[in-house]
């Protein structure tokens, strides 16, 4: 940790500081610069809060140099984790995973078709909400149990895995018992009560990035369920919220070689929401791949026109099944192939 | 609802559009310009999905001309709500109610020694969180039910009322008993769980704004509780995220008048967190006062230096008390009093 | 134009409004809903400042139906443009072009060198600033005049085009000279005085995105040059400022087919400068041709430790012919080539 | 300077960072952590561009101990800058400034009657643009020359000292003829060109904050104007971009007491542009004077609703007066005085 002092900060102040860091256990170093005194201190733990010494008078800066998590970094396991969801379906290894479906299971007949129709074009993971997470009071709240029932029948019907969102821990029993791999949304990467049950259960994770969430942030929450034993995570890039309002967010595409630089966890992309609209789903698919993303989200439904949500964003049938010829091709131009 | 098509959209885009109004059960109005179609819908539903009609082809923009949220509307209650906090505690009335104390309880001395200062210099409410949540896995986690009863017992002997956050829906029951106001923090402003638990209250709520949520989502927000049945409801202004990064959240001063134009309910500002710095808090409490605040959130420790959390945006009790007088004068220039 | 009023706005607000309308020359068209009214305005010219209704009593909302922007939007120009900077280097037709280039040119040696490496790897078009912008007042000025003929005869003996940016009107006459492609840099995208000048000019532009502009607002500027007669016009995306940190910029991709649905211009996307780090540079550019890119910018350096300006973000002249190799396969699976 | 190494970076790149480092003639430090090694490297001067450092191989991040600015910085003039318009206005003492008028100089009569009208409530410079920056083409373009001349009729005959904005560098010899104060729009912040121009100028600059500029970029335009040696420096937070869309900008309120803190140079608000609306402009100068501004800067049209530019956000004289009235409590409740 170092700690930068205000320009011509008074010898007290910085007599203080040192004063207090020596208290809190640290080895402290002190150099001092023609304007500004600068102080090393070592021995920093992860769990340290460095507001303890933001606030000391004369401070200008306090700057933590090691990383706040530790069980994330690609320093803790370099070889990067492979994330298994049974069945050959793998995040994080030579193959680019495709996970498709629709924003919310509506019906067996709704699910079963589209299932039908992505595993066709070469899909492995088949997603759909039963718990609907809501912008608005009075939108669609999902099918609930049901939902998830008739996601795994789908799913095992056509020969693919099942993921599912978990809008709060009530949730987490039955997704274990339906699902393969329990997606936290957006809104909820924050949600520390979510992420310690699921840092507790026995079944791979798909964490989504906050739209206000800096790619540290991201690691943080990851590292809260690496934290409880669990291992099994991939990160997901959605967009994240900027001035720009031509699309609901802003997807940030430098996020999967940071990612990967920064983590040892798989990554891959939501290009819908970040879309917003159908016709932009597909280049962003193919940039999410030629950036080095390890699997790519989908909405699809057989008759967006009618979808009970996120129809905008949904590609038909038909459209997924040939953005996937262009994911294909783009795979192989990066030495890597689809699932 | 107003759907905006694309400059020279087909004459079958156009129609299909229509049809699909129709079946939708909306009375619709076209009217055909130079270059752009535009079609009125009348008849919408708070809670239809405008990206039913967005992902049509030829369709540019779909705009909701009603305001998503009906309960917490200005025109649904226009003399404005008072939240009552009993023993004479009110947001929203003609006095401005000063909350001051610990980032978290700590202890019974530290929390007792706070009351006993803030209670001194005109504060009406105690905050203080038993339940923390965290950045990182490795920080303070709270002292749990035993801080909300030390919370509660400081309260008592000093004349306080007092609020606490609640980090999921397991401690709602916990908070019920031992506090007069639950605080929704901004990670949780999007948990519909927890808003629907606190919908079913009868406990007031302070909710607070997301980093990444706009006005409008903060009032949906608002609406999921109040669609509940619980109408004590005190919204927070506590910076949102922008690339300034010489403050944790950039205040958003101009909420406190756009709150107040769109929305019957009080809101209250919380300079802690945006200031991230104690010789900035002073500063902005001014100015929520003087835009019209009605209520200000402040983070209070009698040994800053030595707090568990958030200490380099805590006030020692001395600087909260010559805070006090400034806030006193800017409250009597624009015509309120602090309570 | 549509006018959406305040739910319950008096009657004698809407009255207002509507003879203001009637009054500016519109054509007026009143729908009254339940809670609010709309009133539709037909005959908006372009120069309209819709400021003129949005501070009328009671008035919530104004909303432009037409694009602000005429000349610049595909529906002009349905074909798209291909600029042609000659010798067979051409933006927006079927192959895509590669710019390269020191940050700055140093000298006669080094920009020799670079050009020589990148023709030899395939870029057409050679890039070095003259006229440096800088952050401080203290950096790196640029060469003047002396550089922009370095950087001529340096891509004249390696058959290349040259580009290099304007810092301000007074160096338009020299860049006439000496390039074939002036460029306007984030900084100066609302430089009115710069528009109206390269708008005269006989010569093609590469108009930069600034960090806080809506594409709506970049396509603006670029039709500032386009009234002003010049329609050469190459758009470039280089990133946004949001809250994210790890990077200068964030790119925003999403970008690309979003130019390519609004307008007719053609787009590149410059890396360098949203990656910051040299290592993710190669993900962003596979991506931009992924996306869609008409070309892709990027800073190369024979010794980019040693550069005086962006070293961070260059790369060196074998990782440039190893990005070449990686960003043909990408082209050929998005069914293009690089020029 | 501090150079922190990647997590178990090799001996061999911070050896090479080391030698990179002597080689520009730092004094070198070593401190070698559990994970991490850190180099701390002194004698930085102002116009060294870190990224030097930055692109080297197993560099995470160099952090800039020492401001980029030295003139601009609260340690250069403890005391305080005071800038003199002349006859008894100046910013940055203990009095506050007001100035107020058009968005545009529009004839003689409007000037006339709104100077004569900001003059009556107290206001002590009248602003006015000649030149309008436009976001489109198509929109007004100012009076020019004329415009100079009718706002300096108008300030002379009501006793005010005049401001208006320089749109480009060809304008200031007529600005240095007319004004009292030459202003630099928020997008000509960043324009290097224009703020040579001023430093050179023997007049006092307003200086706006560009919409994506932090506080330090801020500071580092004023720098440029403070090296050529103009001291005369007023700046001026205006709002700053962010996903927030209920008004144009979100005033940045914490940027009064940054700027106190960091600079000596005084600093305005200017909350028309921010407000958007007409109704928000009240609250927001209010919060201005009670954060610390120095000054405030209003639109004001005695006929808001047919002003040329700005009337949603423009005052009319009468709201102007009662608002004054308003200021002046404020004033006095943080122990100053209007001027």
């Amino acid at each position: 940790m170092i700690v930068v002092m205000q320009p011509y900060a008074s010898e007290s102040q910085i007599q203080h500081v040192i004063d207090r860091l020596i208290d809190l256990g640290f080895d402290v170093h002190r150099s001092t610069g023609e304007e500004t005194t600068v102080i090393g201190a070592l021995g920093v733990k992860k769990e340290f809060d460095t507001g303890q010494i933001e606030g000391l008078d004369g401070v200008r800066e306090v700057i933590r140099v090691s990383q706040p998590y530790k069980l994330a970094s690609r320093a803790f396991r370099r070889e990067g984790t492979v994330v298994d969801l049974a069945r050959g379906v793998r995040f994080g290894g030579p193959e680019i995973v495709i996970a498709a479906g629709p924003g919310a299971v509506e019906s067996a007949a709704q699910i079963d078709r589209i299932a039908e129709g992505v595993a066709r074009s070469g899909a492995k993971v088949l997603r759909g909400a039963a718990f609907q997470s809501r912008r608005s009071p009075y939108g669609f709240e999902g099918m609930g149990e049901r939902g998830l029932w008739l996601l795994r029948e789908a799913a095992e019907h056509n020969g693919l895995r099942a993921v599912s969102e978990a809008r709060g821990i009530t949730e987490i029993p039955m997704l274990i018992d339906f699902v393969d791999m329990i997606e936290v949304g957006a809104r909820n990467m924050l949600n520390d009560d979510l992420l310690d049950a699921l840092g507790a259960a026995q079944k791979p994770v798909l964490l989504k990035r906050a739209p206000a969430a800096t790619i540290e942030e991201l690691l943080l929450s990851a590292e809260h369920i690496l934290a409880g034993g669990n291992y099994q995570i991939v990160l997901a890039e959605r967009g994240i919220r900027t001035f720009e309002t031509g699309s609901h967010t802003t997807l940030d595409i430098a996020a999967v070689p940071a990612v990967h630089r920064l983590s040892h966890l798989p990554i891959l992309v939501d290009p819908s929401r970040a879309a917003s609209r159908r016709d932009q789903v597909a280049p962003i698919a193919r940039a999410a791949i030629a950036a080095g993303a390890d699997g790519v989200l989908l909405e699809v439904h057989h008759d967006p026109d009618h979808a009970l949500v996120d129809g905008a964003q949904s590609l038909s049938i038909e459209q997924f099944d040939q953005l996937m010829g262009e994911l294909r091709l783009i795979a192989a131009a990066v030495g890597r192939r689809l699932a």
